[in-house]
């Protein structure tokens, strides 16, 4: 069960926050309903529809193949298409199944090569997940590991190819015209709300995930925050706290752990955030708080610049390791951490720190019981709701994003592309 | 030779720009000579104080010597202490010495265990960097690492034990009693300006990198910095930029960059900048562009979102790889890539992200000739030397981070720690 808490004192805030929270109770209404201004998609709200019991046993069916044939799996996607299965694959403590190298996230000659090199002598499966196979990096990357794959496999190669994207576009036909498996990306679901799709799950399930549990804590999740009123429902909670806290001036939002495996979650919540409210000169922008290393290079400015900064940490409450000190005969002046627990001096500093900031700036801690399959499943569904909903109060479109279309139209044209 | 090139139509801004560039004409004057006030921080100033030709021999000495016993060199450290070393080491094109592992700059258990499984079988040195030895992260990790080292290498385990610290800390006093071998931390110089001083240059040197050029390159762009007038000054340049953006609402400075081998560049960048300057409630936000994955990401917000970004391009200008699109059979729809260098596209990229920013938010662009040592030396002076100036200009002091100070109390007295 998720949990959210604020840390900081917002007592001077408590009736703006509780007049916003009566404003916008229509729109949560909405957002549980489904908004049918967005309903081309809306695809991720009911779990159901892109993961439901037959998307499963095909997903598992597959990944179980590869899992026996192969010991790499390749991950062809960027943003929205590799974001939310790397942010499990590299975030759970425990999973058994192929290594997954990423590709098609660069154009850079030197990262393609090391990406190819680390194939040699293994054996592996593709999946180029690309809903309108025009994004040049995955588009690109895949060629190459086709070729790659030539030379590898021969004939039967193709047997190892797989495509996730939008029935119909030319990546359907290739497939179609060479054999390679085939699965949908939704077309009600754009990238950085795929988590919960064949997008992230094929790979996950590849990479060892227990898919079916992580759909399990979306649909849970799904449950509550669409059956919760204003009052109670910590979705909507948070996206009011976010809109509070940008009215004041606060205006990036900080999310922070001193979990080092969320790493990839926090490029996810980067997209998901940056992306759906980055519009119409509004949007609180996402930055990342990867603690403790960073305390050591933006704790000062946290603590001491500009109050623009407000802060989300995420945290687990299950102990999930540990490390004992040893006590040491050498004078190092550590006696006083003898036969403490890293898990425990981890934890102190974790709250040491959430005390120190929320004395400056505003601090809420969302915690999750553990980072397992089911959690993250939670995790997603929960951010992806609350980023509709908070994209909602802002008056932006969650959904679209007209602004890179401004750098790929000069990159297109740079590179002779004529239709 | 680093070159400074403005993107953006800033011809409303000139006449601004040029008065606050006559206006602290002193300051610049001041900083080139070493500004009194801060006398007992500037060692950085000078690079033959910290990197003369005594400190020269004995780094490259030690480390032919870690590199003919040892095939990887374990860094000890957090924040100012690897985040240079680590640029460098994972930054350049080409190297050939020791593996590098870092340490030290995590209080995760399993982060923990995972750094010493990848010790097994290998010969190894340490070297624990601590200017003051109170930051839990490298003292407890430098604990645990010698207690490993006694039960791989017994009696003779103190012979690859480094440390680089303070004269007459608890650091020192330690290596003196138990013939570790002591390399000086420069009292003159803080964490964040040590780059090119023991703390950056013997873990360099341990991994393949001609810190001799590395010193060169510091001490050619020092030559330059310290002797120009305001107008020709790039690094005065730059710091005058980064101010009038910053005056005109830009808060948050994005350090962008094609080259993913600069990942942890931006790290030391981000340090610099965030705790030199974000106290008093003053001071731009560093964040980083990671492009073009990350265009996936915070493009849309940057294109579209407030204008609250300023964002500065990192560019190399000789070409380091390549890396040629093959024709396919295939009807993928590429064709218009068939024969191209991956180089090229990367770069087409570039353009064309620079030229739509460009036309949204204040645009620049450093280059420099390749990422090897020689230019991450000229690169590491450049932005200390701006960052001075540029905090001179806000009003706050560059050397000092009293904002730490307040997790750190709260989570020593958390930890039973008693003096």
């Amino acid at each position: 069960m998720l949990r959210l808490e604020i840390n900081s004192d917002i007592t001077g805030f408590l009736q703006e926050l509780q007049d916003m929270m009566n404003g916008h109770a229509s729109l949560l209404a909405k957002t549980q309903r489904g908004d049918p201004v967005y309903k081309d998609s809306l695809g991720w709200l009911d779990t159901g529809i892109c993961a439901g019991e037959r998307e499963l046993e095909r997903i598992e069916k597959k990944a179980a193949q590869i899992r026996m044939r192969a010991d790499a799996f390749v991950l062809i996607g960027v943003g929205g298409s590799n974001n939310a299965a790397r942010s499990v694959i590299e975030g759970v403590a425990h999973r058994s199944g192929c290594d997954v190298i990423y590709a098609g996230n660069t154009l850079h000659p030197r990262a393609l090569r090391e990406m190819l090199q680390k194939l040699d002598g293994r054996d592996f499966y593709i999946d180029c997940i690309a809903k309108n196979f025009e994004t040049l990096e995955p588009a690109s990357a895949f060629r190459g590991l086709r070729q790659y794959m030539d030379s590898r496999y021969g004939a039967s190669a193709a047997e190892r190819v797989i495509a996730t994207g939008t029935p119909g576009s030319s990546l359907w036909r290739l497939c179609q015209e060479e054999g390679y498996d085939f699965f949908d990306f939704p077309e009600t679901v754009g990238g950085r709300y795929s988590a919960v799709t064949n997008v992230g799950l094929l790979p996950m399930a590849a990479a060892g995930i227990d898919v079916r549990e992580l759909v399990k804590g979306a649909n849970d999740m799904q449950m509550q925050l669409r059956s919760l009123g204003p009052q109670e429902n910590p979705a909507y909670r948070y996206a009011c706290l976010r809109r509070l806290f940008d009215r004041h001036g606060y205006h990036m939002e900080m999310l922070s752990s001193f979990e080092p495996e969320l790493r990839y979650f926090y490029q996810w919540w980067k997209q998901l955030f940056a992306e759906s409210e980055g519009k119409d000169g509004k949007g609180v922008f996402p930055v990342t708080g990867e603690f403790s290393e960073e305390l050591h290079s933006t704790g000062q400015y946290i603590q001491d610049g500009p109050p623009a900064i407000f802060e989300t940490f995420l945290d687990f409450r299950q102990k999930m390791d540990s490390f004992v000190i040893e006590p040491d005969s050498r004078r190092d002046g550590l006696d006083y951490l003898d036969g403490l627990d890293f898990y425990d001096i981890n934890k102190a500093a974790q709250q040491a720190t959430i005390r120190a900031h929320s004395e400056k700036l505003p601090v809420m801690t969302i915690s999750a019981e553990a980072p397992d399959a089911y959690n993250f499943g939670q995790l997603f569904y929960f951010f992806e709701f609350a980023c509709a909903l908070s994209c909602g109060m802002l008056g932006v479109n969650p959904f679209d994003q007209p602004g890179v279309e401004a750098y790929k139209q000069r990159m297109f044209k740079l590179l002779g592309k004529t239709k």
